[in-house]
C-alpha cells in the first residue's frame, strides 16, 4: 500500500471540514473523501498547509486520518507530519502507518538555510520516522523560507532511500522539473515521482516538462483529472484549453491566506461539505469577493459545465 | 508636470535596456520610451524593481531619468527611489525632479516590522526628500517582507501630505483596495491614487474594487490601456474575456526572477528594444521557456491580434 | 497556585534531561527540580525554547509536565505552550492547569508581521487556552522575527485579562522596560509582572530598570537568586561585582545553538543531569570548546566558589 | 598598499562623524583618523555598517574615503563597499582603489539562500569590481541573514583569488575559525586573513582558535591593541583579565540599534569625535542609558586607566 517512486496521477490535498462551532465535521469528512474518489484522483493528501494542520491536536490528527485511511480503502492517503520537532512527527507518521497510510510528506522548518542544514534536516527527519516509511519532500520556497536546488533535492534523495516523492512547488518550478529530470537521465540521481503543487497555477506545462501529476487542492479535482489524462495522451492544445478556462478561479483561490476560504467556498457549493468555516486563525470571504467567485464560476462554466453551480 | 492623487489610467512600469555587454541601450530607451506613449499609457515608472534599479550606479540612474524624461514629453515620469538610506534617496529624488520627473516612489527596506517602524520609515523618507516631492508608496509585501494593513497606509498618508499615490500589489490586494476606499468614504483619510502592480495578476477585478489604474509592465502595455477603457465604461464581460485571453501569458510572466526575462524577452520579439540582455545577477529563458512563451503568445494571438509576433 | 501580575525574583527555564539514547531521563528530571528549589528560585519553567520543548511529543511533554509540578510542590511551575496551532496549544495547557501548573508561556509564530496581527494572535491564544489559564507573554525577536512595541505589549495587555506576565528578552530591551513601568505608570496599561531573559545577558541593569525579576536557564541559577538578593537590597555594586564575575561565562552560554550545550555540560558537571545528551537537532561541544568553558569556570571560581567544579 | 591574506592585528571599524544638522564633520574625521592610528591599529575600516554606510550618497562615500586614505599615509584603509546591486558596488570600489585604498570589503544582500547563490553572488561580485581589487569577506548572519558554513567559505576563497580575508562575526563563530583553519592545514584551501567582529564579544578566545585579528569599532581600539599583543605573546591570563575587564561595556556597545549611539557618546566622551549625532534612521541615549554607560565606564577604570573620562 506503500507509495513508491512511480505514484502519478492526481493526489488531492483535502480539506479539513469543521462545523461553524469549530468541531471537526465527521460527515463531511467522509463526504469529501467519497467526493475525490469519485472525481478520479490516485490518491488523497491529508493534513497538508491547507488541510489546516497545524489547527488540529495530536489526537485529532490521527483520528482524522483513521477515518480518511478507512474511506478510501484502495486509493493511497498520504499524511503531512510536518512538525516543530522531531518527536511528534515520528508519532504521527508512526501511527498513521500503522492505520494503514500509503506514506508521509514532510515540509522543512523555516529556519534552514545552508545546503548542509537542509540535508541534514531530512536526513534526521528519515531517521526519526524510520526508514520504512516512505516521505514525499515539500519543496516550496513561498510558503516555507527554504530554497532547495536540484542539487540540494539530489543529495537528500541520494541519502534517504525512503524519500520517494518531491512535491514540487517552488516558484518558479518548470525549469527545476527539467533539472531534476536531467539529472536522473544522466544517472546522477535515482527517479523519483514528481508532483507539483502551487495551486495548480503551471499545471499546463508542469506535464510537458516531466512531472508525473498534481498534488494540490483546487476545488475541481475531476477538472485535474481530466487535466491529466489529456496531457499524458498528447491532446495539448485541449489540455490548454481545459485548463486556460480555468486559470482566472485557479489564480483566485491561489490567493495567500484567502485562498482556503475560496476552496472551501466552493467545495460547500459542489455540496462536498456543509460549512466553509476555518479554525482560527482563519480567513472569511467579504460578500464581494464570493460575488466575484461566482462571476468566475459562471464564466468558467461556459466552458466547463462542471462549474455550473 | 508633478503627480497628483487623481493620477489614473495605465503607468508603465519600464525596463531598463542594456546591450549584451551589459552598457545601458540607449536608442533602445529611446524606441521603448517611444513605444509606451504609442501605446497610450497614461503615464512611465522607471528604475522600478523589474527596471533594474539596483544594478545602476548613481550617474546611469540620473541620466537614464533625464533621457527618459525629456523624450517622455507631456506624459509624466514617476522615479523610483527606493534605497538603502536617505541620502542616495534624495540626491536621486532631487536630481530627478530637476530633469523634470513627476513624482518618486519609495518602497520600504525589508528590516520593517512594526506600525511604527513603517510610519517613522515614510516620515523620514518624505523629510529626505522634501516635502515638495510627491511619492508613490509600494506596498509589495512578496517582495520586501513588509506587511502594511489599511491602518498603516492610513497613517503614512495622513503623516505625509506628499504621499499622493498607492502602487498596492500586496497578495491579496483586492479587500485592501476596498478597504482603502472606506477610509476614505468614511472620511477617515484623503483620497490617494491606487494604482495596482503584481504584474497584473488581478487587474480584471482591481479596477472593479476602486483602483485607478495599474502601475506594471506587462509587454503588452496597449492591451492594459484597452482594459482599462473596457473597465472604465462598464463593458465588464469584454474587459473580462480580454484579460482571460492574456492570463497564462501574464501568469508564466509573473514568475519571481525569471518574470523579467520573460518580459525581456516579449519586449524584444515586439521590436522594442534590441536586446533581452540583463545585467548580474540576471535570469535568461532556456530554449524550452522560449518555446513555452511562443506557444502562449500563440494562443493569445487567437484572441488579440498584437500577439503574433 | 497560579502565577500573578506580582510575581517575582528568579524563575529558572529548565532543560529537558536525556539518555544518550534519546529517551527522557526521569531521575535526572527529578534530580534537577531538586537543584532549582535548592538553589532557592521562586518558580520554574518547563517546556521552554532550552527545554526542547519542540523536541517532545504531546504525551512525552505532558508526562514532562506532571513529574515537575509534583515534584517542585508548592513553588509555582509555568509550561511553554507555544505550539503552531491553537488546538494542541489548547490541549497542553488545560492538561498542564490539571496537573498544577501555575500558568503557561505563549510566544508568537514568526509569520506575524503588523501590530494589527500580533494583537489578533494573543486575543485568539487567550480564547484557545481559556481565559482562566494565565499566561506570560513572550517577547523574544531574535528567536522568533516578531517585534513588539510597548504600544503593542500595552494593546495585548489591555485585551487578555489573563496576560500577566511579560517574559523580555528583546535585544535591546533596556528602554522596553522603562517604557511599559512608565505605561504603567501613566495609567495606560495595568501592572504586569516582567521577568528578563536573554540568557541573563543584561541583567545587572534589568532590575534598576524595573523588572521584577529573571526568567533564564543560567546553570548557575543559585547566582541569579543572590543576584536579585543584592539588586533588591540596592547593594548595586555588590550585584554588579557578582555579574561581572560571571558574565564572561554567561556570555558563551548565551550562544545560539551551542548555548545550550554549553549549559547542558555545566548542569552535568554540576551533577545535576547525568548527560548533556541533546535530540536531534542538538549540538555537541568539541574538546576546544569544552576546555574554554572549564578555563572560563576557573576564572570564575576565583570570585565565587560555586564555580569550582 | 593592497591588504594580503597576511593582514593582522587590529582593524578599526570607524564611525562616520556627523554634524548635529547631517553634514559630514570633516574635522571629526580627521581627528577621528588620528586617533586610531595613535591607538596603533594596523589598519582602519571605513563605511561599514557601524560607519552608517548606506546614509551618505555616492559623492559622500568617496569624498571620506579619500580624506581618510589621505590622512591615514601609510595605515591601510578598507573601503565596504556593499550595495544593492552591482554597478554602484563596481564604481565606490574603483574610485577608492583609485584613491589608495587598500581593498574593499562586501556582505552578501539578505535575500541568497542555498550554497549556489552565495557563491555565485561572489563570483559576480568579485567580477564586478575586477580582480585586481583585494576583497574581505562579510560573514555576519545576524545581520544580513546570510549563513555561510565553513564549506561556502572554501568554495568562495577558491573562486576568488583576490578574496583575501574573512571577517568573520558569525554568532557562534568560533568553531568556524577552526574549520576554516583546519580546512588550510589539510591543504583544501589557502590561506586567507580572519579577523573577527561582533563588537568583540568573542576576542578573548578568537584569538586563540586562530584568528589573526580584530576588525571592530569598540570605542577602546587601543585595548583591542593591547589584547592582540597579549594573546599573541602567549600572556593568556593577562589577555582574559584586560577582556573580562571591558566585558560589561564591550556588551552594552554591541546591542543592535542602540550600540552605535554607545558607540558615538564614548568617542566622544573621548574627545575624538565633536558630536555623538548620527542621520537617520538613528538612534539616541536615554539620560538613563547614558548614565548607565557612566557607571560602567567607572567600573572599568577601576582596572584600566583609559576609561578615566
Amino acid at each position: 500500500m506503500a507509495f513508491s517512486e512511480q505514484a502519478a496521477g492526481v493526489y488531492a490535498i483535502t480539506v479539513t471540514p469543521f462545523h461553524p462551532d469549530g468541531r471537526v465535521d465527521a460527515a463531511s469528512l467522509d463526504r469529501s473523501t467519497d467526493f475525490y474518489l469519485q472525481s478520479g484522483v490516485t490518491g488523497l493528501t491529508v493534513l497538508g498547509v491547507m488541510g489546516e494542520a497545524p489547527k488540529l491536536d495530536a489526537q485529532e490528527s490521527i483520528a482524522l486520518v483513521r477515518q480518511v485511511v478507512k474511506r478510501a480503502g484502495a486509493t493511497p492517503v498520504i499524511v503531512g507530519v510536518t512538525a516543530p520537532g522531531f518527536a511528534p512527527m515520528r508519532t504521527l507518521a508512526r501511527e498513521a502507518m500503522d492505520a494503514g497510510a500509503a506514506g508521509v510528506m514532510i515540509a522543512p522548518p523555516h529556519t534552514l538555510r545552508s545546503d548542509d542544514q537542509v540535508v541534514a534536516y531530512y536526513r534526521q527527519a528519515s531517521e526519526a520516522i524510520g526508514s520504512d516509511v516512505p516521505f514525499a519532500l515539500q519543496d516550496y520556497p513561498l510558503a516555507f523560507s527554504v530554497v532547495m536546488t536540484a542539487e540540494i533535492l539530489r543529495r537528500i534523495v541520494t541519502d534517504n532511500p525512503s524519500c520517494k516523492m518531491l512535491k514540487l512547488e517552488d516558484w518558479p518550478g518548470l525549469e527545476k522539473i527539467s533539472a531534476v529530470r536531467k539529472l536522473e537521465a544522466d544517472g546522477r540521481m535515482r527517479r523519483i515521482s514528481i508532483l507539483t503543487g502551487n495551486g495548480g497555477m503551471f499545471l499546463d506545462f508542469e506535464f510537458e516538462r516531466g512531472s508525473d501529476g498534481a498534488m494540490t487542492g483546487y476545488a475541481f479535482p475531476d477538472m485535474l483529472v481530466d487535466l491529466v489524462t489529456l496531457s499524458k495522451s498528447g491532446q495539448r492544445d485541449k489540455a490548454h484549453d481545459l485548463f486556460d478556462a480555468h486559470l482566472p478561479l485557479i489564480r483566485y483561490e491561489q490567493q495567500p491566506g484567502v485562498g482556503l476560504a475560496v476552496r472551501k467556498y466552493l467545495l460547500q457549493k459542489r455540496g462536498v461539505i456543509a460549512s466553509d468555516a476555518q479554525r482560527n486563525p482563519g480567513s472569511a470571504l467579504t460578500a464581494t469577493a464570493r460575488a466575484e467567485v461566482d462571476y468566475l464560476l459562471s464564466r468558467v462554466a461556459r466552458h466547463d459545465p462542471r462549474a455550473r453551480l
